[in-house]
């Protein structure tokens, strides 16, 4: 059995100290809500005074905060859980914080000593309430193995990410993808309505096609991953369609913001010489547009 | 067996009137390009002079064109197809076309009494090459059904969209979420590189998340298409991740156009008091965007 | 006096053709709108059946009509403005169109041995009820002098933009500018009011700043427009307060879709090395973006 | 004269210190660079040997420094600037900073009885060579009065914003507005290279119209701003203009991703009902779309 300190009992940190807890662990929790505490104490946790108090002592303290700055203030504000914790103690974030954040953090906890793992979570509070958290977890292999009694009481996967940092970083740009997507599935569907569709049906359509299935393995990993640009669907066909969805969403002013950013970039992917190859070539040209190394594809 | 003639024998065209002749029917082609009606001819089709030559006295007459204007160029010019057919033909535009050319088509040949159908495909050139396209169908019942022996050589699903423009407006609103969705991807994959994470893990996380999911069926039937825009995944929180992956894109010099755009969607439903609902919710000031009538969610 | 067929008599075409008139031409008016044409008819001008007896036999016909497609109609539907038009005729279009559609015009035209000019025009209805409009010519010299004492009459200056096309380029690209200006000063606005600023003071310091002022001139042609990218305000700073103004929206909830696009140029212009440069440089970035030829600026 | 800490001497306080210095006052300076002291020292300033020690007994502390953490770490890092200073100094930041950081600031500091202003600067370095810098300052009148001695020995005018917070703000919507503008004038531009225009004669036409003169005073005080939104410029013709002019970059693969961004506004503001108002009426819209108190323009 371990004891844990966790700190932040919102919507996520109750369902998972509350499966800490179940998973037989001593738990000593603290929010600046008491409420959300006694909840935690009604179910077998112990009520902690003050974060540093929750913190002193355990092999553990979890935080689980609305923001980086919220987790910087209770690591090194007064009285910080910094310095409330014992040298063999293993910090593990697992709030969705700048990856600045974590990263000041990380080099604040390592000067005093201290080991710590960014362990950021995917998956909503009903799927916390299930144990059922996808952990992305990042630091040294050692400290997520044994992390492993706490992640394994409330997450069904635990991915190692690499070392300090990637943990947030994977996460933060997975939440990119996501939040993005869902606006632009947003976009479409009220595209599909103003031109007089069935939305039903062109769900239905969507779900069985790129579009609502995505090709982030399949498609991309046949190709651009893989080294081969050659076209399976043209970039300039991939940019002529898009266009045409552009003109006619003017004419029925329905704004598709998301979709017109899109069309720049193949513009971009056009003048750059891709326009006969495959469209996830538009990887290499935002690649090119961040600075990264390009890749040389065969002719 | 069918008498068909076929107009535009580029990538798609030649693979589809290659199944055509494959099934038996006897099929008159066309393309500007006379190797490729060549290569049909030399496959069992037969080679037409013109375009209206290949119109004449078929019971289906199936265009696969680059675009809209080169349909109604075929069709209006001179000499053309509209005046080559038969009272008694079908005519069926395969090509991806604006709408409005669509629209323009359809009342037309209506006006000379001549049905037609638009029906776009889904899949590329190798999905074509196997007769495995997804037809995106707007017309008459009877027609679509009329033109099974035609798409069931080509293709592995027909799905009747409604009337006469809503094939074309089907596969319109479908590419432009693949083709957005593209450039999503791309822009997400750049910034996992540029931000030091190892490219195929990131990969594997997104392919476990509705960042590669996506969210067309699922979450958006469950939520806001159901009339429930409760949180499950909170719409103030998603736009926290958002802005927190752009600000650290933008000290990374990553640029993340298709990102920033939706962002500002978020900050509007933000502004309409949509923070604590569903992050589908987005649909819902997309929809009062594009002057649809709102639904009135339940408090 | 001049014999000068005018077509469109609407909002810009009334007042255009009022104004020759005035001027002692004479002037036969078509519009579809029969009051139009009995408007100015009851000033002078001559009631024409047909925009083909308009264009019939006069030294001047001038078209200015809602867009492209509505001049192509004009000039090649039946009975056509092009068949009825003398060869000495010159053909001048000021409506706002497609480059596109000034060029296939403009090559159908020369076929038949018919010289035109694309003039479109700036100012407002106001602007030309005044006679005060600014005239875009694109056309070969000759034609723009014979058609002075045209644009005399209708405006305050004309400006020869270079061969056929030119003129339409140049005003798409003016209002290019002037229309996404606009959306930005909205932005800008809302954005100072949501901040809690008094807007009247706010637009007093835009008015004496660059913001405000704008650096087509000054700025860029002292700096990227002249080969010198050093820094005179930095890119780099630019960035910074741009990214700063998003961070700070964001949390207001006010959407800045404009100045979240500028953001990602900025990034773009980073990645490839301007940081250090004059924030003009952006200008560099673009070029390359658009595949121009790289400007060589010395270290 | 007066007694001045002044800290931050990078390319802007250098030449504000020098300023101060030639101005007679005693100015007592600090920056990390060793090197920037002394040059100040050279020319009359005094060296101090930490921030706290250019912040003890002055009349007056200016701050000069990259962004808000900076600010915020000398104040209150130890020994920090906020403790170093006697009751009765005004302290002056005159970075450019995030206002949530001048908010915390103004606050903390009030908490100990010690007044500030904010008061960041429009000008470049050059500008602030010859000491002609604009003061955008934020705070109680009576500060900016006792200011006026700083100001005037750097600017040529100071405008009073308001409260506290608000010439940071000003400041961030001014910048943001400048920021975002040069982006759009860079797009116009490589937009009318690609067209094949003369860039030096298309800058000309810019110049003489509103693309290049803006339009904050002017139109938007006559119209929006006034409460008038009847159609000097139509809404929906700006709309037009600017689809036309996307539609022909997008076949030029000239990126215009600024311009993108602000159609989709002219969207939702037809949308919305504009479509037959003046153009500025997409003020608005996006007024509006910020959850700001929409005006009642009469019918
Ligand atoms: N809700 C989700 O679906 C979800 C999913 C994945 C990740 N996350 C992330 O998990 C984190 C927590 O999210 P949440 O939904 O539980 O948020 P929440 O707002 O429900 O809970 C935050 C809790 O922290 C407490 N708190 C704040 N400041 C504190 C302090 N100084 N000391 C002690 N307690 C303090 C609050 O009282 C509150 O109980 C966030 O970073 C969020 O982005 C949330
Ligand atoms: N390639 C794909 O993966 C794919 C997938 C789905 C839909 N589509 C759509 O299918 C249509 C055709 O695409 P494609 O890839 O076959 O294009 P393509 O460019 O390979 O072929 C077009 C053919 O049309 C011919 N053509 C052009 N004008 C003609 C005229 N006036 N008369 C006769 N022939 C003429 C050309 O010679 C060419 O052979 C397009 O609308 C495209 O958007 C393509
Ligand atoms: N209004 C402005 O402020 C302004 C400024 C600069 C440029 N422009 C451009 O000038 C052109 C005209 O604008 P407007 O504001 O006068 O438009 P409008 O809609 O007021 O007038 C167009 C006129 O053309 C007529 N018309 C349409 N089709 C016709 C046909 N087939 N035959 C004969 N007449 C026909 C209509 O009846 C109408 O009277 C547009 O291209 C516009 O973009 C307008
Ligand atoms: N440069 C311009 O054209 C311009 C125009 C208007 C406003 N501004 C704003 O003015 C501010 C200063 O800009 P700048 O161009 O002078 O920047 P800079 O980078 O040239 O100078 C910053 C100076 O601060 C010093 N510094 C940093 N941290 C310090 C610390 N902890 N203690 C003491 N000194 C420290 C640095 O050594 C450097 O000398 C910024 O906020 C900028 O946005 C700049």
């Amino acid at each position: 059995m371990a004891s844990i300190g966790f700190i932040g009992l919102g919507r996520m940190g109750h369902a998972m100290s509350r499966n800490l807890v179940e998973a037989g662990h001593e738990v000593w929790v603290y929010d600046i809500n008491p409420e959300a505490v006694a909840r935690i104490a009604g179910l077998g946790g112990h009520a902690a005074s003050s974060a540093a108090d929750a913190a002193s002592n355990r092999q553990f303290v979890v935080t689980m905060l609305p923001n980086g700055p919220d987790v910087e203030d209770i690591l090194f504000g007064s009285p910080g859980v910094a310095n409330a914790m014992a040298k063999a103690t293993l910090f593990i974030d697992m709030s969705t914080i700048a990856p600045e954040a974590t990263d000041r953090i990380a080099t604040r906890l390592s000067r005093i000593g201290i080991a710590m793992l960014d362990a950021p979570v995917g998956g909503t509070s009903e799927v916390a309430e299930r144990g059922q958290l996808l952990i992305l977890a990042g630091g040294a292999s050692r400290d997520v193995e044994a992390a492993a009694v706490i992640f394994d009481a409330v997450g069904r996967q635990t991915i190692h990410c690499g070392d300090n940092g990637t943990g947030t970083r994977t996460k933060i740009v997975n939440n990119f993808m996501s939040t993005a997507l869902n606006t632009l599935t947003a976009e479409t569907l009220a595209f599909a309505e103003a031109a007089g569709l069935d939305v039903a049906r062109t769900v239905e359509v969507l779900a069985g096609t790129t579009a609502g299935k995505g090709f982030v393995t399949g498609a991309y990993q046949r190709k651009v991953l893989g080294g081969d640009i050659s076209a399976e669907f043209g970039l300039g066909l991939a940019s002529k369609d898009l266009n045409l969805a552009l003109s006619y969403a003017a004419g029925l002013n329905v704004p598709l913001s998301v979709g017109a950013a899109a069309a720049q970039i193949y513009s971009m992917s056009k003048a750059e010489g891709f326009g006969g190859n495959d469209w996830s070539a538009v990887l290499e040209t935002l690649r090119r547009k961040s600075a990264l190394e390009p890749v040389h594809y065969p002719d």
